[in-house]
């Protein structure tokens, strides 16, 4: 497992995503830790980001997936281009579609361990599966459809 | 155009949606306005809403989507039965599925508007389909499927 979340790689410059943004002070800091097959991401849920009194919120887990599904597809496509993260040219992916299906209620204040697998992988995307587990069970289930940027980013 | 959106009618003690609770002071404060036909919402995204910089976080377009599509499928379930909102049984809805594609980039600071329609209407069921449009294109398309729910509440 590297020990350094592939969402510290991103430049500074744009690490200001509201999901996995390090410098985004508002943002919810999700971090994808690759161990060479899969990614890993840890998420406690606070009160604040309930949808229900105590049950988790299904955009916030639509966003926990998408960053850590495109974290996931940015750390395969480095080790697949055989290189570390943070060298060579930058890789980054934009999230084309999503997909997330509502399996039973998640607990807020439960931590949810997301893993996320890279199923189909090409040239210039990349489609990732994603599960979300909570007190010993799956509880969502999606899929990311993740298309590789050029070197501009902007509107 | 009712001039209160459907998400004032939910009661006190449940309205506290990260996306749509009007009790959540941290929350997006989404709002639906039914026009007897479609829900209506428009939000206009702050630079913390910003995926990379100047362009709309996806996971944000995803929740706006899952609060809209579900605040319609309530909307319209009221009509279906003939009554106002917040009159007799209270009608709610959890999502079971989503699926967003993402079209084109959305700018941060300028107006969305999301236009939501059920598709499919059943006794336990809805499925509503959602535009979501800005800076006169079409950004991202939605279909949520939500599912009613009974009178419990509880994770």
């Amino acid at each position: 497992m590297n020990d350094k979340p592939i969402q510290d790689y991103y430049p500074d410059d744009i690490a200001v995503c509201f999901g996995c943004g390090r410098h985004n002070p508002e943002g919810l800091h999700i971090k994808t830790y690759w161990d060479g097959t899969q990614g890993i991401c840890r998420f406690t849920p606070l009160p604040r980001h309930a949808a229900y009194p105590g049950i988790v919120y299904g955009g916030l887990i639509a966003s926990l997936i998408d960053c850590h599904a495109v974290g996931t597809a940015v750390a395969a496509a480095y080790q697949h281009e055989g290189r570390a993260p943070g060298t060579g040219p930058l890789i980054l992916f934009f999230t084309a579609r999503l997909v997330v299906e509502y399996l039973s209620p998640a607990a807020v204040g439960a931590e949810m361990e997301l893993r996320a697998r890279v199923t189909d992988f090409g040239a210039r995307k990349a489609v990732v599966a994603c599960s979300v587990f909570s007190d010993g069970a799956e509880r969502a289930r999606g899929e990311v459809t993740a298309v590789r940027a050029g070197e501009k980013i902007g509107p």
